[in-house]
């Protein structure tokens, strides 16, 4: 068995209302260091071994896991025993 | 400034109905190798350098970020120049 982890991300220059909120809480509670928040997505995946998994992979982002108009998407593929 | 990490997932044991509706989903594009798929959340935080910014962190996530009931959470601290 595979663990991957997929982390999706806005693209730059994605307005991101819900890390602005996230933003404006962390400041309503005395964090004023905090400056731009960004929030994205985080999946982890169990899949039985095969060849090519990271093709594998990159399809089941493009076509659902991830929008790639407005989405960047990254991934580790760890083994598990 | 740095670039904070933050991963947020949920604990083990608690049932995650949207990791099953997108394993389903997966299933029905015939990825028939997928097994369990856990969602989470995945953040940015930038921030201003300050002491102690990893108790900072820990207090934001436990605050706001992260429902510790039912949550875990991880990050990471990157420099940003």
């Amino acid at each position: 068995m595979r663990k991957v982890k997929i982390y999706i991300t806005l693209k730059e220059g994605v307005l991101d209302p819900q890390g602005k909120a996230v933003q404006n809480s962390l400041h309503s509670l005395e964090y004023k260091n905090v400056g731009e928040v960004r929030v994205g997505k985080y999946m982890e995946v169990m899949m039985e071994d095969t060849k090519d998994i990271e093709t594998q992979v990159d399809k089941m982002c493009d076509q659902l896991l991830a929008n790639p108009v407005i989405e960047n998407y990254s991934y580790t593929i760890e083994e598990v025993v």
